[in-house]
């Protein structure tokens, strides 16, 4: 399992986001991929790197269509090959 | 009101990062200030930029106390100008 | 043309990543994407977000390959939709 | 010495954001601190997490003078506690 935490910023659409955020999340959601949204960043929990990547190249070609000129999107990767992890693993870990 | 998202991986300590980022959170319950943990990275809530980086500064000290022979700090920060902002009304703005 | 920034931090694997980044950039070079080294991150430039991913791909794999027990990868992508960038425009744009 | 990497996103303010860029580099020059202008952020060299903070607030104030309405900041810290580092010697590791 691979988890990863997303931002998508889109530039030239004014101060507020969160109507981009929601889009994003909606395609999240018909990827069936597990994710939990954070006040900065959305985490999520895929098999592999391909499908976290597939889910951002369809979130992109959305922002896209919603009309925005410029998308900085920040996606960060933690690959462990040691041991499985989940979203849950990495809470339970550091509640600890 | 500046929300932000901090993370702190430490190198040459092995694979495990849990017994470093419990410490942060250590750092930041004595700090005073709002945070919730995440997956990937752990959301901050505070009153100035300052704050945000005395907090960050206090948890390096205690990261290298604790032996780390090197420290990778991101740290990722929304100021907004035109309206107040929370953890709380990020989260809001996005269920909506 | 997106322009993106990579940094690929492997665990588990002391606290010196030189060895780590250069099978990276070899990755890159046989990608024949553009790229620019820099001392905290590469800069890549690439015609799709595909091809940007393909890549992060292929050097996470060489770095399995290479022993690394955990990646943590962050790609930070500008997509500008209302006009062309590359590398070298950026560069110009901020030197004005 | 404490090697950043810094990039500061205004938003509500149009797709361009070299002007703003522009003024984070003049806050810098002003600084006496040494940076290396990249096409995705800005590389910094400091002899603390202090000096760095310290830009960031000032660059933070001069976009906020400038009418930005808000203002994403992204700083990722090395700090290497087991030799001394600079952007040149980080350079120079990923050449060998």
């Amino acid at each position: 399992m691979i988890v990863a935490e997303l931002s998508m910023i889109t530039m030239g659409t004014g101060t507020s986001a969160s109507r981009y955020v929601r889009a994003v999340h909606q395609v999240l959601k018909e990827s069936g991929l597990k994710f939990v949204p954070g006040p900065m960043s959305t985490s999520i929990e895929a098999g592999s790197m391909k499908e976290i990547f597939e889910v951002v190249e369809k979130a992109d070609a959305v922002l896209a269509g919603m009309g925005a000129g410029r998308i900085v999107t920040t996606i960060k990767i933690d690959h462990r090959l040691d041991k499985e992890i989940s979203i849950e693993t990495k809470m339970e870990a550091i509640r600890r």
